[in-house]
């Protein structure tokens, strides 16, 4: 399949007309082939307009055909074979077999989503029975949720397959019934065109109206803007930097009607050493961090970018090991010339911040944007004194604070911002403690790990990818996981219905088979 | 118990120096006894600050703890007796018999919630299993939900038992383990420290930390908004004008940290008269439109405030019965004189409408803010042409709009803002229609009725009372019924913890009996 630069408005394909661009390979800052073409207002309008006339016949697809759509997109990226991944490779810098991985979990993510589908429990049915004998009678009620309706998704620039055209925020939101727009992001457009190409295959050969996906290329002020607050969209998923985030986050809440905006944004995902745990195993976890930091040039947003622990031996130790583990890393090349330059800035101004001490930094990369990691120390005082140094640098980077002593722990955690992780490394000796923060923990972050690294996010019932703002905009969501369906959303209460106006997941017989709460009882009969 | 004016800031009660006013008796525009002190800026501070305090302990509560704290504040309801009923008779006009089954419906709400806590279903809880051959290894992921943190509620107007001090929105985030500041609605200072005296009590005797509850007295533009900008605070529940929601709306996205704010506002509940209903049932429809229209002054947000029917003789029977029923009715007293004004202006301006024809006026009461019902008409062109005539007006009033085909149905349907309700009177020979209006009133309405008026609003598993904006500022939610909890809540994600940092709610052996999704399938054992 080759690479045209084309927008993807409903099932017609045509190259955009407002400006034009070529992604960049990373490795070198060379300009890649072929030239894109932005989309401009009318685009977004015709996108839009499409998607809110797909809404009702897509909503009404039975689970089993929307399933068989998700699983037919994940067999469309399949069939893309090594093109995507090559192209991937030259707009990301990002090596095959993460890539290769990525893949795998887009599709895996994809399927999950056909799964949570089949299962029906999304639909959160609620029944409850007439009683015409009470006073005043009750009517008959039924519950079950239905989806919000056409959803922009921005692709994010950190995970080109998982969590861009086909990733995890427009798995769920299909899977939820509702059309997606795609804005793809600027760093990855062939890329970005392989996957939509998969996804408009699977809308036409899946009997589905057109509308049911678009993608988009253009810049997030213009295009972006455009999309969410264009009066046909009824959400909005995101994952990015704050400052994108924020923006798209204002303009939907100044909407006539505001929507919801689903921004993942910023977490520097403290780990807390407990004492025991440090005295136990230093040089252990230490390199074992680095591991974890360097991971993709620390390019995830679960980066572990705070590390907090109580002066003395043990916390010397770990900050030898993680030192000289890092002077081991060779930087590899970042996503985009743009993130290379933040990433450079950000070190330079922690370093620079008082109180602040380099303890290490990695070897430079050969490749023109390669991140070399950077390692920090400053002590608590002057980090709980110093908000700035609780900015996330988005890449290899870290800040050791030194406590004086445990006391301190909770404070700091209080002092945090909202976080997507939070990790305490303990051993059965530093319960006590444990048992202390760990409520603090609860109120700051969407998932709390014990002696393990935060860069890993399972695709699965449990995981919450998500946490209290600004980790995300939202903090009643995950972004990964079964669980974000339930952000594209919203409850409807039929009164009094015919059985020939009853959609299927509420007909007396129960034909779906679902689990359903019976006049307050859950019930699988 | 007396009522002192004071305010209730956790344990303690004081009266507020900020400014006094008295609670007038709409029904002679007087004044009553005692004086109220609205709070400052310091006691906001205090009530918030006590709540931030007392949200870990109180969300460590045991279900069964939390439960009995719900019955016990509904038993303290009760054992205010005559006294409560008495007050909120003087400071809403509502008679007797209302608000002493609206007491009903408060004490059953918290029974209700009680019993949602016991079960548990509202953990929403998930584990999936360690798979450590894996590549890579999977770990272990358990999750539950949690409370947002303290919670701010605006007392409602309208119901100043149901939606007030322990009514709905109070039930649901104390119920979901969130502590409460309460803005007491200024029309009845008195029943709300009635009711918030019963509150402080069950919260003592329940041995909870004092400021799980407290109570303030103030206006909206300061009290209301200093509560909703404290950082301490994490969502807000508004039942009340669509200028007020808004207001909270627009103040806590503006928030350094934004937070929730579940406003129900405004809605017109529209009912499509689906032709053979109306030929078969035209007199009975018309005069119980008309009882649906004046119960309590009209003073429902389910209020039925638009009717659509085609042209001709059904309809004109419709219209003469509701007319005839209309006339009949006499002007009961409304909740206050401001809301009685508003009532008043809102009527003069339909009736001055261009297109807008008045068809009736109930009889004027004898109360000095007694709400004289009116009912107006228009046609399909005029009301689609002209915005404002689908503005609600609050209280007693409607407006007919006379199609010249069935198919401005579905026209005027998309036409239509969000709404609490849809209702579609029909019989199986308006099937076709029927089944061609549904998707539009999914889309629009939180609930959609059959051959039924929308002002009872059941308190139950199923019920939704919620829906696209304006009828609240968040569809994703309802705030009756069981799934009003949800509102408050967000998830959290426990990796590799050892057991005995896990809830409870998440230990292998399930020591709560909860349902719960085990490796993706739902199971209680």
């Amino acid at each position: 399949m080759t690479i045209n630069g084309d927008l993807l408005i409903g099932a017609t394909v045509q190259h955009g007309t407002a400006s034009e661009f070529r992604a960049i390979d990373p490795s070198t800052g060379r300009e890649l082939l072929p030239a894109f073409g932005a989309a401009n207002l009318n685009d977004v309008s015709r996108a839009c307009a499409l998607a809110q006339q797909a809404f009702d016949t897509y909503r009404d697809t039975s689970l089993e055909q929307r399933a068989e759509f998700l699983e037919q997109i994940a067999q469309n990226i399949l069939d893309l074979g090594p093109v995507l991944i090559e192209r991937a490779m030259q707009e990301s810098g990002l090596p095959q077999a993460r890539l290769e991985g990525e893949r795998g979990r887009a599709v895996g993510q994809l399927r999950l989503f056909a799964k949570v589908v089949r299962d029906g429990r999304w639909l959160g049915t609620a029944l409850d029975s007439a009683l015409p004998e009470r006073t005043p009678p009750r009517p008959d009620l039924r519950l079950r949720k239905i989806g919000l309706g056409p959803v922009v998704v921005f692709g994010a620039s950190n995970f080109p397959l998982a969590f861009s055209v086909a990733g995890g925020d427009t798995a769920s939101a299909l899977a939820g019934g509702c059309p997606v727009v795609v804005k793809a992001h600027g760093a990855h457009p062939g890329t970005s065109e392989l996957v939509g190409r998969a996804v408009q295959a699977a809308v036409a050969s899946s009997g589905l109206p057109e509308g049911v996906f678009s993608m988009l290329h253009g810049d997030g002020r213009t295009v972006g803007q455009a999309l969410v607050t264009h009066p046909a969209i009824k959400a909005v998923g995101f994952t990015g930097s704050r400052q994108g985030g924020m923006a798209l986050v204002r303009a939907a809440a100044q909407r006539a009607e505001p929507i919801p905006v689903y921004a993942e944004m910023s977490s520097i995902n403290p780990m807390f050493m407990l004492p025991d745990a440090l005295a136990q195993g230093a040089g252990k976890i230490g390199s074992g961090f680095v591991d974890s930091l360097t991971l993709g040039s620390g390019q995830f947003c679960t980066n572990p970018g705070l590390v907090i622990a109580v002066e003395g031996n043990a916390l010397n130790k770990f900050r030898d090991a993680a030192a000289t583990a890092l002077q081991g890393k060779t930087g590899t090349t970042m996503l985009t010339p743009g993130i290379h330059a933040a990433f450079n800035d950000g070190v330079e101004k922690l370093g620079k911040a008082a109180g602040v001490t380099l303890l290490a930094r990695g070897q430079n990369g050969t490749s023109a944007s390669a991140g070399q990691a950077a390692l920090f120390m400053t002590d608590a005082a002057n980090f709980l004194a110093n908000p700035a140094l609780e900015d996330e640098i988005f890449g290899a980077a870290s800040l050791i604070v030194s406590c004086s002593d445990i006391g301190q722990f909770s404070q700091i955690a209080e002092h945090l911002d909202g976080q997507l992780t939070a990790t305490m490394f303990l051993t059965e000796n530093d319960r006590d403690a444990a048992l202390a923060l760990l409520p603090v923990l609860e109120r700051k972050a969407g998932r709390i790990l014990i002696n393990g690294f935060p860069t890993g996010v399972e695709v699965s019932h449990a995981m919450v990818h998500g946490g209290p703002f600004p980790a995300t905009s939202d903090s009643r969501s995950t972004s990964v996981g079964a669980g974000a369906i339930d952000r594209f959303l919203r409850p409807v209460s039929y009164q009094d219905l015919p059985a020939y106006l009853l959609p299927a997941a509420l007909q007396d017989d129960n034909p779906l088979g679902l689990w359903r709460v019976r006049d307050g009882e859950l019930a699988q009969a």
